[in-house]
């Protein structure tokens, strides 16, 4: 097997170059396997491409190159061990190299000023999903690579409302056309960008991306495989964890709240309240679906930037037991926003790669339990979705029964 | 189906106690379902015994009646509502009548003074035995009941060095005859007199119950089902939901520190070392399994008599993730003690009672869920433990089908 | 020394009615003094009047009478030992009878709807206060009372501009004679009828009270001691107990976030957003006094209706120390509402009286302590606040030297 | 003013190491004042000694350089930023230059064993006060110096109970012509030494120190200031921060239990049930001076290696309000235990420095908001003994009146 291409959306944010810091640490022996789940003996069976085999590209809408991102990540943020910083400049600026302008929203505080006012408002629709599809195409042949899976790990976007004309492909083309901007968002150019050109896409964002029934439509008929949204890394990865105790228990939670305060650019991004919202909207559904009902509380995310790339959540879970006592469960989640989603994207860009490999397409149910929203699935309790991948790569082994040397 | 017998080693304790007035008051609907694994419609599908068709009595070495231990757990401990109390006083008189004297343990601090003094070194070991077995075969005798469901709920023993006579049943019967006392819990005399009458036993508590294999060798010669130990209730319960967490995650758990602070009578007993030292080692154990590996860290019992029945858990978790960066996770459980396990003692009732009536016999595997300690399991996950007890209902719905009236 | 009043504004909801039950328990010897300040060996030197002494009556815009509030905090929230509800019984149902229409406010959701139909829009402002002054007399005269300190523990009002006609007691006079209810509040008409009849006032809620100038005017002219606001209970406590660590060991807040979940009464009003703005107002300002500069960070209150009278703080505190190396301190603070404010109502009546006796008048800066925004203070710490109260006692200690037989 | 010594005991370990790092930061203007009361405005108002003016030595009996142990304190411990350390590298060898071989502990356990055999058994007492001496006097010699200043930050001893011996100089004495090592831990020596030379002593551990009577008649003989004992960096400074809370609002404190755990070189040393034990009393005894009584509940301390130099401490505090009702405190304090410690270490040089340049001599008793068990004060609030220190500066401030250029 050759070697594949993982382009990020979001190629210069916290996330994609502690991502790619990690890949390529792994790649020059420089760094264990820590926190990826392929890594876990049951997943490794599969014959997953290796760390030293994926090239890294991307887009973004800013110029501020990932090699000073993962020198604040690792001297402000006490995030990455400075050495792996130095040590790996050479690769840094090359995967630089690699990144291309992305869309601009046309949501304000997008992107930066020099940007907006370069672009943006001169390219229509079409025109700019060419350009990316371009991008897309022109990074496959400079590096001879076998696919390109696309990640987006943008910072969150304003949720959209959508409409009939999301709800299929000729619809949304007819959008596209009539160049209707207010109808899109650039998760879904990008996500569209991807599809039709062939190319895996995966969303770990809470943006809306590959949400409209047209996409994923025209994903289907590309015949790729795509998934999402929104990686389930802290508190709510807790909270899926919990909530089935208390199911299985039959005790009855009475309240959850959940506080969240994180700095850092996901933190900045969330601070304005539309960009929450999409964030919210995806936190607040774990729960019911476990216990079989609705309690009281909510989840709340602050801003707090003195954090850094660091996060705290606070969750109180007020439960009524036996004879109508109530009773008290908190727990404080205090973790490293890029390192705990790092290598899940790493695992979501070597599973997508191998279901394309393996010729499956449509939505990758089998990657559940990475999401706080997983498409098409409506189990949230974290170890069921991870029984799930697990069924999944049992059924692999037993076709295939060989790992890749 | 007729009545059945549920008899309580420690019956006048708060954790018998609160199963009594829960039992009682769920029978007189007084009180819902609230705690009770057993009502959850994929549990209740089995035709378990009801609430108001269970019969108590049991053994006790203290004289101070389950109505005064009631009203403190009320008025004292805010653990129970006072008018369920008030309501079911004259249940709570009956069963205190069917309470008989118990066996005191050769440690000290044991039963108060005026029982020590008046049996205790009298009473031979077969004497002993003789005598509890005419106990339960009187309380059947008496209620005409169609079989006596032994659970212990007694204060924790000190640990016992096992020795090769405990490992077959004509050792140990070699140790009864030779009076040799020093060989014996008090916990393992009343396994002995339940399991040798044909009865059900369970052994909630972490004291030895029925670990010694000549015990279950004699349970299994009986055609008796019995399991144990140490009911899982609080801290123990959130470390098995939030272990797996971390290994699926592959997040390397470099420590685990668990600090328990609870008051009552469970809390005294365990302030003394020696019987906390039964507990720690069950609580200590659970993690390995599920991780692969021993962390750092250590689990610590103190006993802080203001607590009254509550208990409060804090637990801290140092993890390393991705890149080797360290993170923390840390829970705290506020819960009342007996409030926890009652409702798991009904249900143990219920599903002993269950596999005693199918003619199974032997470890109830099946029940490893409710256990800190799991006899012949070594699954610690709670949620894999909770998916084998679903498949046991679901193999038993698939024989028979009928729900009872 | 005769009998005083106390007149409760918000005489039925959960504080006054604990305020009562406690002051009448301690009256009949069924209860302690813990909580109580005055009871402290130090203040309790001063001859403050005795708990049997003081006669309570109130205004409410409610019906559902003190009794059934008391049972709900005993029952529902084990707040109060429900015994004790039973055994004040007639002291309640006295006081109850006591309880003299209020005054609505023009907000929505205040009072019930019966109330709010039957008056509000009828009565003129120069009429409320003629019909509050009237009862205060009435109360004087019917229990033959010295003084009657009249005491807000209504709801939170929402916040209200002030403009210039608020200076000064003319221009008050002028609005009320021009009947401009849009520039006043309840809790401005209860003062203005307190003041104006000599009876001393404090505002234990955020609402305004006393603090337009003109107000203030009037209170220094009548001669009459008043001060607020905003009692000083849980959170906000320990914030002005540990801000001081941090700027004494000079260790640099970066953040400081707080999370308040609470029900009851005061959670329900302070879900709505403009009447939660007057408590947060109140809250956010305690630390930069301290400090010398504003951390990041913010406080925050949600409505859990399940948690009843009690409420739980969790506040987070960033904080840079020694060679710029960042550190956490996180509490948790799970406390009865009315609980930890009854006996500081019980506390300021007491000692508002006093002060009244001895003559003083205008602002009581000695009782800063009690207060999340004490008025004419800048010192925000608890301890130099309580050292201030320490140093007025002991200022009247020398004067008279006696103690209240 | 010429330059002034530092000496420290222990001056290899994590503490000393930081506290070096720090002071030579600052001269080089590489770090801020955080952390250092000393430069509090109103402290800092007394001409006390710059930082540039301090030079660093002092005794150890390991020989792991300094700089080893500040790379480990930045590349393991992200306890200092690593770039720091790379900018004092010259500093941190010079300061290693000037380490003179230290006193074993005849308990097991201290020192290397290489350094155990070379030494120890051949050297008497008085050989080794007079070697000790002689180190000082030296330092001072070589660098000109116009005192030193003897800080013991050295790993905690095990407790030794005192004598008669112990009570006058001449009963010490004796024990040292008699070479009565038993009677002796290395603190002792150090002590002795500093005072018989003139030098102010401030012992920061829990170690014995300067806190038998003969030695500290010596310091008044010789006319030297001399402190002690046990710094006061966390949990225990909350500790005495928060209990006043709960004194002056008359809420009864019924348990409060401590759990601490943490790694480093003091984690370790703490381990040994001994040398805990010391620990543990200077920690268990701040809350009954300032309550009044001494609550249920007790501190405890684990080692957990993988914490390196951070520590955390959970606190729960139970306390009794008004009517009875139980509530719950609770804290976390997370923090870098030589990173609390390293500036005060700073501040008690530059203070006791300016005591003895102003010819005080004994006890400094203005010094103790440092300690966690302060020489001859009975005051455990953090406040109040700051208040202290205020007070201090400001009578020696109203004398002097000048600040040091």
């Amino acid at each position: 097997m050759g070697k594949i291409g993982a382009w990020l959306i979001g190629a210069r944010g916290s996330l994609a170059s502690t991502a790619v810091i990690g890949a390529r640490a792994i790649a020059h022996d420089l760094a264990g396997s820590n926190g990826l789940v392929t890594a876990l003996p049951e997943i490794a069976a599969l014959p997953l491409v290796g760390m030293d085999d994926i090239v890294f590209g991307g887009w973004d809408v800013v110029s501020d190159p990932i090699l000073h991102k993962a020198r604040v990540l690792a001297h402000d943020d006490t995030a990455i061990p400075p050495g792996l910083v130095a040590a790996l400049e050479d690769d840094l600026l090359a995967v630089d190299m690699r990144v291309r302008p992305g869309v601009l929203d046309h949501a304000p505080r997008s992107g930066s000023s020099a940007l907006r006012a370069a672009r943006g408002r001169r390219e229509t629709l079409a025109g700019t999903l060419k350009r990316l599809g371009e991008d897309l195409e022109q990074f496959r042949a400079d590096h001879a690579l076998e696919t390109v899976v696309v990640v987006n790990v943008a910072s969150t976007e304003p949720p959209l409302e959508l409409g009939a004309e999301h709800d299929r492909l000729d619809g949304l083309d007819r959008l596209i056309h009539a160049d209707r901007r207010a109808a899109f968002r650039p998760s879904m150019l990008y996500a569209y960008a991807a599809l039709a050109h062939g190319f895996p896409y995966v969303n770990f964002t809470p943006s809306i991306g590959v949400e409209p029934p047209a996409l994923q439509q025209l994903g289907r008929k590309q015949g790729v495989p795509f998934y999402g949204c929104d990686g389930k890394t802290g508190e709510t990865l807790v909270k899926t964890v919990l909530a089935p105790l208390f199911r299985c228990r039959n005790l009855e939670v009475l309240s959850w709240d959940g506080f969240n305060i994180l700095g850092g650019g996901d933190g900045e991004v969330l601070s304005h309240s539309r960009h929450r919202e999409s964030k919210l909207r995806s936190k607040s559904n774990v729960l019911a679906p476990t216990l079989g009902y609705r309690p009281q509380g909510k989840v709340s995310i602050d801003y707090v930037p003195a954090l850094g790339n660091w996060k705290t959540a606070w969750d109180h879970i007020l439960f009524r037991g036996f004879l109508g006592t109530k009773m008290t469960a908190q727990f404080i989640w205090q973790g490293c926003d890029s390192i705990l989603a790092a290598p899940l994207v790493l695992d979501l860009i070597r599973l997508a790669e191998y279901a394309h490999r393996r010729g499956e397409s449509g939505q990758m149910t089998q990657l559940a339990c990475f999401f706080k929203k997983p498409m098409g699935v409506e189990v949230h309790s974290f170890m069921a979705q991870f029984e799930t991948l697990l069924e999944y790569v049992e059924r692999h082994r037993a076709t295939f029964g060989v790992r890749r040397g």
